[in-house]
């Protein structure tokens, strides 16, 4: 019996981290911020949106939570320099990252100005990559605790599948995310850090919101989608809670370059 | 904020569950033994060797735990049923299966009898199938308490990837465990069952020690294979023991035919 | 330009090769005897079953072909050699060998005897590997003639997808299947043979016709299949053939252990 | 019998097809633009510089062919819409299109400008969208002649392995590739085009010339390199020829969305 075998919950506590939601008011960005607080983690959300990042402060410091705001997104050099600065500011160092920014442009290739497939492709890959690197930045230079450092990426089933029609975009974006996430375990094994996605398939937002409705067409459209999903119902935030604990916390250290699909089944099926 | 995101560590509770361990005296399934037993699950052990049993019994009891032990291997029908009969009988139901059994034999194709490939084919996919449709059975009548079920096997790496030579059953027991586990997914999804794999690369055991020694040809096997895993280090049983757990929790109740690799970037290498 | 970009089509070239089909008188393996028969190789057939294979015999010779027959299968190490020692005594050596056995029992695992998931297993696992034996103990003896020997076996889409309910055989053989691929691939690669699988949907066989009839349940279950088919419609034999003439002849020589979805798009959906 | 097992060679015949190959200068677009001349297409080469191309016309017409040149690539929709016209002025109409481009740029993300990242997006990715997004508008408008429109595409096994270092971009915009791949088979399937990809490893090439030779580092890198290849060699442009002409011929008509490794076995081992 090892210490982990005789209390193997404790592999799940993430107390006292420092941990930065990039993307922190979206849907499953906001859900983090709750859990990752309830967990006892530092959290800095960063999005744009002073409003939403406001409302987001008071909820989560009525929680108890000690938190931080950046109204910025990592679409520069700079802008994500900024972000981790910002983390680094209010809670001294970064341990664990979260990155939950996203969009989705639905066109066929012929229809699709290159534009709107680039708008895809920064939102869901580029934000992605400059994230990775600022935070890669603050890991080589802050003093090394032993533990290991943690990121986590929104990946989507639509990494591996191209349906529907118009997702070109979507599905590169996301297949991309992928490979960068294997490159970056390559090149970050060694250096203590690790990286994982999480691949979801449509979780209950305010987007998809009318996919869980009983008025058509989000009644068929559903169904149609759930003939593919073994478990029979489509997801929620919360189910995607779980996966993330696990990846951002110690129970994990031995996890890298994967994509955990929490998908009732979907890439299964 | 939901119950889940104001308490999401919750969702790694196991306790009082009954969890059945098949090829719970080797390396793996002990080392989960003392972890579910820590978690308070109900453990019975199945495998064979009474002495080994005996002195897991006399471990776990003294560790707090309520166990019970099965002398025997589901490579047959009826004893599949005796073994799940035995857990029912200790803890009146079955709620989680891991199963933990598997063997090797290196050969060349050209060199290996066929009762030897059979062996590998046995042990590491029939008595998996075996123990997967006595659960099964014992899943459609038990009554319903809300919770899904969960089934959790061991398969590895080697599903992926045909290296080195000499492991054609290997390999093709693996890989075919995944297979086995994406249709069991979709068979279980709607009858409140997930079943999911776990894919370690080498982890310490008697059988692999020398690959952790200073002494040849261990320090220049376990070089060459550090070489393609980023983390740069093999594997502790300890490392699956987390993704063990959520796989077996409430936290993965939507994750069901997925392999978890935890190999320490071995298959994104 | 090299003498290859020079005449491309030449890659393509396996006249005079002596090939075995493993399955020779199925649906696969008979559009394959005379595809290669056409292709000018020495072809023979294997399966069980005089009748049929003395109607191959007489249709593939009205051809033109150079054929011989083994009323064989290869379920045990001694006739899989009887069956290579057939081609040898016929032909010389062996420099291709397709294999096209397989069945399926459709079941859930609760009502499925042990028994009926071995008969899948045997079919479509078993003998592929003592045919890969038998053959690669004859590929070592045999004098180096300078081109690759090349193995293609029958795979499937249900190699990678678990649905639909009751194909725990099937996905599990196949799954397997593409991973005693991988490892022989491994095993061969310096050996100077390939081996390589390929995975068909849905295609026109007497087993499969059902699918393709406008009757009832047929249309429904078409329709919904083709709801996961890109190219909208089920597969002919004939699709399969150039993938088959691709990975036995020259043009795949630096291709090893990969598995060729002819799939109309159903893996990519 | 049919016609095709018949006659099964005929179906990797491609003469008279209109052929576009994007960055036709480079070493595998060279080596595919003289084997489509040999195979009978009308080949149009699009790349950047024009004493390349002026070489390449030279040579193509003197080995018989009927050939057309564009100085450009496909960077913008301007761009890529005037190389598709230029195919449509000189051949008529486009059938087939193959996309040889790219670049790397090799540097550990956190010592990695957003702009090197960037460019090997555009080279590896973006370049490719928008060249499908101008023959899908061609395919669209053009009559349709009854056989299937077909576009290749040079993808990597980076695409699912992550090493070495310093790959971020290059392995983000091959998986990124696969998956507009998926996308646009689902998208296309119906309209009578398929897309595919091929997987290679290193080939020969002016830029990988150093890892075929004696010297060091080549000799040293390339014996590490060959460690994972089981053929046990690097790849010559010449491997990959036979299956471009397998995924641009009839013979794949029901391939899409596929990545076909031509890679000596890496991804198996």
């Amino acid at each position: 019996m090892t210490a982990t075998t005789s209390n193997p919950l404790s592999l799940f506590d993430i107390s006292g981290k420092s941990a930065l939601i990039v993307g922190g008011t979206g849907t499953f960005g906001a859900a983090a911020a709750h859990a990752l607080t309830a967990a006892g983690c530092k959290v800095t959300l960063a999005d744009r949106g002073a409003d939403k990042l406001a409302a987001m402060s008071e909820e989560l410091t009525a929680a108890g939570g000690t938190v931080a705001m950046v109204d910025n997104w990592p679409d520069t050099e700079a802008n994500a320099a900024a972000i981790v600065d910002a983390v680094v500011t209010a809670h001294g160092r970064l341990d664990l990252m979260f990155i939950a920014l996203g969009t989705n442009d639905v066109a066929y290739i012929e229809d699709q100005p290159f534009d709107d497939w680039r708008k895809v492709m920064i939102a869901n890959l580029d934000t992605y990559w400059l994230a990775c690197q600022a935070a890669g930045r603050q890991f080589a230079k802050q003093p090394d605790n032993g533990a290991r450092n943690k990121v986590v990426v929104v990946s989507s089933t639509r990494g591996r599948h191209g349906l529907p029609s118009g997702y070109t975009g979507y599905c590169a974006s996301k297949s991309g995310l992928d490979g960068m996430v294997k490159a970056l375990a390559c090149e970050w094994g060694a250096k203590g850090t690790n990286i994982n996605a999480i691949g979801p398939t449509v979780f209950r937002s305010p987007l998809a919101e009318w996919m869980f409705s009983e008025e058509e067409p989000g009644r068929s459209v559903r169904e149609k989608m759930l003939d593919r999903v073994p478990v029979g119902r489509l997801s929620e935030t919360d189910d995607l809670i779980g996966g993330l604990i696990y990846l951002l916390s110690p129970a994990s250290d031995y996890v890298t370059g994967h994509t955990l699909y929490i998908d009732g089944g979907y890439t299964a099926d």
